[in-house]
This record gives structure tokens, C-alpha cells and sequence, in this order.
């Protein structure tokens, strides 16, 4: 938090201890974008306290930036009416997204008490999955017909405009609701009053379907630099449009889903969030620490298959390098896998050459597993003045690495052919084989050279 | 890569094998960043005879989608003429990255042959940090005076809207060009013809600095929901402005760079590249790869510290469960690690309640320990019918998980508190530290209860 929003937090805190007139004066001159990043900071109680003291359309505006349990904790404080009031005054989309959380029965009754034409909007909304281009869209957009001329859209835009969201893409509809072309506010500006709308708008639309997934929906806004993007029907009748302030939010929380998921932690609402429960924080860990010490087992049962073959002297020097095979095999795997999950999510990688990105790993490895082998092997030999120990190890660091870059890019790349987000190849799946493949490695490699040496 | 976009390549494809005159017109049709995903599947040869083929203005659109290594090859293969007249249509942002790429001899030849007003632009462009504010900004923005009416702005709009990168706010400035206000295009819209721009204005702008880092502009953008955001120097003159397009690309930027941070990888041009040279990718890894070799020999140090004390049967039953306590702690510290560097990144986590996000990851750990360590005391208890092992197991790994939890979360918060960047507290560091502390609890726990019981 900025030096400023700690100040206006202090000085917030003061006036609702105060709880004197001074405060709405203050909470009107703050950007609701700060305002909220205020009111996360407050108890509930306080929390009630400030939007008791807004006007419906600053509270409509500070409780879309609040994190959806936030918002349906205040609109069941706040109560019936003065939660109507600032639906009414919400955006559509965050009105809906709002009543999604509060579940059916209470977003029933609120709907009721809306105005009917509001109620509508949001009703058709809910419908639409949340993380589809249906869930994010808003109905407050502006559309034109065709055989208008500039001058006629200009008028119907500065009608319609305080209602809009976005008002620098202007579609084109035909009678019957089909996205037919799309202008921007400059190409208006520019155009001759007189010129006919099909004149100057563009046919080439860019637009997305409603049952787009939400980070295909990010993408497409993020290529092709656009504010918006129409959501269409299957019989491309426009729908909604999705803007980019909401393509950048999906972007942030598909960021914050691959992050967990490729650290071992099953994404849910509360799994990233420090300030949940105890036990919310373990749910989501605990089947895969679970399911890990399983496969951990597996690296000992190859501990425990080749023991029986070494001297009990010999054995205790092999167990010193356990650390250092597993964890060097992880870390090389952690590199490969890091660079192939980013190249499939940017689109860096194309799916044609995925193998030869495999192959080219697979060469990283030999590079570092030679230096690095090397280097164990001169540190092992002298530190336990015994070369042939020094030779094991770095033999088997050297074989280790490739082959643990080689798991580390193709387990992704294995999951993104069947369809899977490879985000799911997480870090702690991927070094957890390596330990496994790097005791087959090490004390196979032990074996065969000390058993034959 | 989709469908469409598959059939648009082959097409492309055959047309450059024919090399007939049907090649210009299908070019035309595509979307300059489809066109720039094209490209970039093909060799050298056919990217310049594409270039050869389009207009020097979509040729600008297009170059300014492709990355500067692809950018800086195919200027040079495209001769000065050409690539001086592709140069003047390009924004001066895309064109001074461009220069920059080429390095200041190449780039101060074609300063030279451009026209000197762009070439100014350019050259103002080139002195700031590419990853400030400065650097990413745009002089082609529409700035007004205060005492001008509605209509007088809207006229003078008109004027400059062909030229400017973003017209949908228009900033006002007093006469030494110092930022005072802003409207947006849709205030000027609605406003009546003869009102002032200073009666419409917004007083309170949200600017950031020429030197401002990039990820903070691309943060401000975010969080006020911006389309741009006005760049001033140190006493508030009004210098370019930051579109949100630009601000997409810095996020996946520094999402990439996290992610190759957090995977022990120093992120350099290259690093992140999949058809890099082996080398170049061998390069941001080795360091970290050596350093964390000795880290984990620090804890087979630890191993053999404590071997002597144990027959070697014990021993041996001992250093099958190695991998078990390593690996589990290494999981266990990543999950708490990626919530905590998240949280700090998009500001979930506040600083302030730092410590209570580390306490509340001791307390996960807790738990998930006497979870995961119960059910291990009973597999490693069956498994080797020994019951004393088991308990060994079973109480390591219960004390393993808060230890290595906290370790992952207390790390990021450390650098936080330094300055650092959280997200350089790479996964294998951890994982690799933990390791460490695994193998002093688990043989420190296993000569205690061993020797004791």
C-alpha cells in the first residue's frame, strides 16, 4: 500500500472512530478503486459504517472491486432496500456475479425488488456459466443499424452513453440482431456527418462465443489489442461485449490458478486467500501431499531394492549423495518444466514443434549434467578421498539431469496433446519422479560400477 | 494455433512457393496479429518476401507484433529504404524498441534518412529506460487547453485523430504543458457544444512518472480500470501516455519472469525462448543448478553427521525414507511459498499482516503434518513390520511440514521486507533449503527416540 493510501486509511479510521459529519465529504473524493482497497482493510463493522455514508452510485462502484464474498457479506448487512438501490446501480455483469454468490433464494428476493427492466438484464445473465464470455459479459453496450449515418450514431451514442460501459466500440446490427460490422468512436469522429454507417464500418469483426472459456476470451482481447470484444450467439446474434479492464482480471486470476496448481494446490475460492481458515488452506494441499508421500515411498522402495548389494561402509557413503541426486534432478526438472508450461501458455511454443523442444531439453541437460557432474565429481572424490565414489556420483548427476529435463518438458507437453492445462504438471509432481528416476539412476549406476570395478 | 489460422498458414505457404501475384491481396485480408503469428512459423526467406508484399503500414502493424530479435533481422534483411519508409508508420514507442534492438550505429543510420520530426520523437523515446514508464510510452496522445469548448476539442480531435494512439482520453494541460486535468472522449460526447473544457474536466488525474517501473504502470492501469495512463516528469509536465494494450503485454512479461525467477532461472532475452541455442539456455541455469549442488551436499553433510550413531542395519532402514522427508518437506514449502508470492504480487497480502500469513502457514503445516505423519506411522510401520521406524517417520514428518511451511512463506516475506523481488525465493532454493532442515529433523528425531527408547 502506497505511502497516500496508508495516510487515507488513518484519517479514515479517525473519522468513523469520530463518527462525525466530516466522513461522507471524505469518502467522496476518493477513487472507489482506493476506496476499496481501504475497505478491505476495515472490520465488518466498519466496513457497514462507510457504505451507509455513499451515495448508490460510489457504493455500486466500490463493491464491484470487492472480492465476491466481501460483497455479499456487506449487501446481507446492509439490508433489502438499500442493497436494492445499489444493484440497481450496478453494471449488469457485477450485479449478477454479485447474486450468483448470495445464492438463489436471497438473489430471488432482491431480484424482485428491482426494477423490472434491471431484474431482466441480470436474470439473463445468470445464466450464462461465470467463467464463460457469457459470465463476464455486460449487456451495456452500443449498437447501431447499418443504413444510419454517422451524425444519426453519434446522436443515438450521446443518448445512450451514461448508461454504457464501453462506448469506443460501436456494433452493427442488422433487424434481427446479427453482429454485421463494427465502427470505433474515432472512425465516427473522423467520418463525414453524412456518411451511411456501412460505409465506414469494418465487416471483419473480431467476436467471441458465449460459451468461449474466460482465458480464451483474455487472449483474444490481449492479441488482437482490442478495449472489447462482442459475445455472440451460435447464430452470431451480439449478445454482450467483454471489456478489457475484465480480460486483464482474468488474465491476474488465471496467473494466480496456474501459480497454485503447478505448486500442488487444488485452486478454489479460498486456496489463495492468506487470510482463510486453517483448515481451508490444508483442503486443498492435503490430497496431493498425500498422494506425493505415495510416490515418495516408490524412491525408497528403490532404496531399499539395491541396499542389499552394497557392504553397510559403502552404503552409508552412497546415502550421503541422496540429497544431492534427488534434489539436483528436481531442480533441472523445475527449469525445463517452467519454460515449456510459459511457452504453452503464450503460445510460444506451437504444438508442432513441442518435440523438438523436448530434444533441445533434453541436450540442456547433457550440457549441465557434464558440468555439474564434473564438478561433483572432483568435490566427492576429495572430500571423501575415494575416486571411485567421486565417479559414481558424478556419473549418475551427469545421466540425472538429462533425464530429469527430459520428464520436466514432456510431462507438460504430454498433458497440453490430451487436452489438459499442462499447468497441471505441477512442480512438486515433476520432482517427485525425478526423485524416483534419480535413485534408479544413482544406485544402479553404484551397482554396476562398484559391483564391476 | 487455431483452425483458421492453420488453413490461413498453408495457404500462405503455397503462395510463397508459387510466388504469383494473388500473395499482396490475400495478405491485405489478414489481421495484422494473425499475419504476425504467420510469420513467425516461417524461415527467414519467406518472412522478408512477405514483407516485400505488404504496404509500408500494415508491414508497420505487423513488425510491431513480432518480437525485437525477429524485428531487428528482418529490418536488416529488408535494406535502409524500406525499412526507413516501414519505420515512419510505426508508432515511435514500437520504433524507438526497434532502434534499440538494432544498437546505435544501424539505428543512427536510419534516424538519419527519417523524416526529422519523427526522427525527434524517436530520439526523445530512446532516452528513457525501456522498463519505465518512459520507455513504454507513446507521444501520439491528443492534449488540449482548458479554456477551449466542447466542440472546439472535438474539432481539434478531428484533426489529430488519424495520427494519435489513443483518443479516448484527451488530457489538459495549461500553457507550460502542465498536466491539470482530463476528459474522457465520451465526457466531450455528451457535454453540451459551448461548455469549457475546464467546467468538464476531471481535476484529479492518476499519472505516473517518466521513471516509474513498468510493472507499477501496468499495476495502476489495472487497478483504476484504465484505457491509458498519463506519463509526467518530475514537475508535472505532461510527457506520452501508456496504453492498456502495452500494459497486457508488461504483465505476461513479468509473469514469465516470475515464473523462470521462481524456477531458478535468471530470466534474460533468451532464457525463456524454447528454440534458443542450447547453450543460451544452458546459460540462466548453470549458476543456480552449482550453487543449489552445494546446498544439498550441505545436507548430506547432515547425513553423515549423524550415520555414525546408528548400526548399519538401522542405518539402512533409515535411508529408505530419505527421499519421503525430503521430498514431502519440499512440497509442503513450495504450496506455502506460491501462496505467498502471489498474494505479495497482486496485493492480496498487505504488508502489515505478513507475519500473521507465516503464522497461519505454521499452523497449515500442523496440520497437514499430523495428518500426512499419522498415516505414514501406520504404512511405514506395515511396510517394515517395526513399529519404532515407523514412529521415527511418521513424528519427522509431522514436525517436517510446519518447519519447511514456514520456511516457504517466511523466505518471500524476507525479500519483501528488503526490497527484493519475492519472486527470486525460487522454488528449488526452497525445496533445496528444506532438504536441509528435513535431514536434521528426521536423523535428529531418529537418534533421539532410537537412542532414547
Amino acid at each position: 500500500m502506497h505511502v497516500e493510501q496508508q495516510q487515507n486509511l488513518n484519517r479514515l479510521q479517525e473519522l468513523l472512530a469520530r463518527g462525525n459529519g466530516e466522513l461522507a465529504a471524505f469518502l467522496r473524493e476518493l477513487h472507489p478503486a482506493d476506496l476499496a482497497e481501504l475497505v478491505e482493510e476495515l472490520p465488518e463493522v466498519h466496513r457497514v459504517q462507510v457504505f451507509r455514508h455513499l451515495g448508490a452510485t460510489q457504493a455500486a462502484l466500490v463493491l464491484g472491486e470487492l472480492d465476491p464474498e466481501t460483497q455479499a457479506a456487506l449487501v446481507q448487512a446492509l439490508g433489502a432496500r438499500r442493497a436494492r438501490d445499489i444493484l440497481e446501480e450496478m453494471g449488469a455483469d457485477d450485479a449478477a456475479d454479485l447474486l450468483a454468490e448470495l445464492g438463489p433464494e436471497e438473489a430471488g428476493r432482491l431480484l424482485g425488488e428491482m426494477k423490472a427492466e434491471d431484474a431482466a438484464e441480470v436474470r439473463e445473465l445468470l445464466h450464462y456459466r461465470p467463467d464463460t464470455a457469457g459470465g463476464l459479459m455486460t449487456k451495456e453496450f452500443v449498437a447501431v443499424h447499418a443504413e444510419m449515418t454517422a451524425q444519426e450514431a453519434i446522436d443515438h451514442l450521446r443518448q445512450v452513453a451514461p448508461e454504457a460501459e464501453t462506448i469506443y466500440y460501436v456494433y452493427v446490427v442488422d433487424r434481427s440482431d446479427h453482429l454485421v460490422g463494427v465502427l470505433s468512436l474515432r472512425d465516427l469522429i473522423v467520418a463525414r456527418p453524412d456518411q451511411l454507417v456501412m460505409e465506414i464500418m469494418r465487416r471483419r469483426v473480431v467476436s467471441v462465443r458465449y460459451d468461449t472459456d474466460q482465458e480464451e476470451v483474455a487472449r483474444v482481447i490481449a492479441k488482437y489489442d482490442l478495449l472489447a470484444v462482442p459475445v455472440v450467439d451460435h447464430e452470431n446474434r451480439l449478445l454482450g461485449v467483454v471489456t478489457v479492464d475484465d480480460a486483464i482480471d482474468v488474465l491476474e486470476e488465471e496467473t494466480t490458478e496456474d501459480a497454485l496448481r503447478m505448486s500442488a494446490i487444488t485452486p478454489d475460492e479460498e486456496s489463495a486467500d492468506p487470510r482463510a481458515g486453517v483448515w481451508a488452506l490444508v483442503r486443498p494441499r492435503l490430497p496431493w501431499l498425500v498422494a506425493l508421500l505415495f510416490l515418495e515411498m516408490l524412491a525408497g522402495k528403490v532404496i531399499e531394492f539395491f541396499q542389499g548389494g552394497f557392504d553397510p561402509a559403502t552404503l552409508g557413503l552412497l546415502a550421503v549423495f541422496i540429497p544431492v541426486m534427488a534434489g539436483e534432478a528436481g531442480n533441472g526438472a523445475t527449469q525445463a518444466l517452467a519454460v515449456v508450461v510459459r511457452g504453452l501458455a503464450t503460445g510460444d511454443i506451437h504444438p508442432r514443434e513441442v518435440l523438438r523442444v523436448v530434444w533441445r531439453e533434453f541436450r540442456v541437460g547433457l550440457v549441465a549434467g557434464a558440468i555439474a557432474g564434473a564438478l561433483l565429481f572432483a568435490v566427492a572424490s576429495l572430500w571423501h578421498r575415494n575416486i571411485l565414489l567421486g565417479l559414481v556420483a558424478g556419473l549418475a548427476l551427469a545421466v540425472n539431469l538429462p533425464v530429469a529435463k527430459t520428464l520436466g518438458a514432456l510431462f507438460p507437453v504430454l498433458l497440453h496433446r490430451l487436452g489438459i492445462d499442462p499447468a497441471v504438471a505441477s512442480g512438486p509432481f515433476i520432482t517427485t519422479l525425478t526423485d524416483v528416476t534419480a535413485m534408479l539412476t544413482y544406485f544402479g549406476i553404484a551397482a554396476f560400477v562398484l559391483l564391476h570395478l
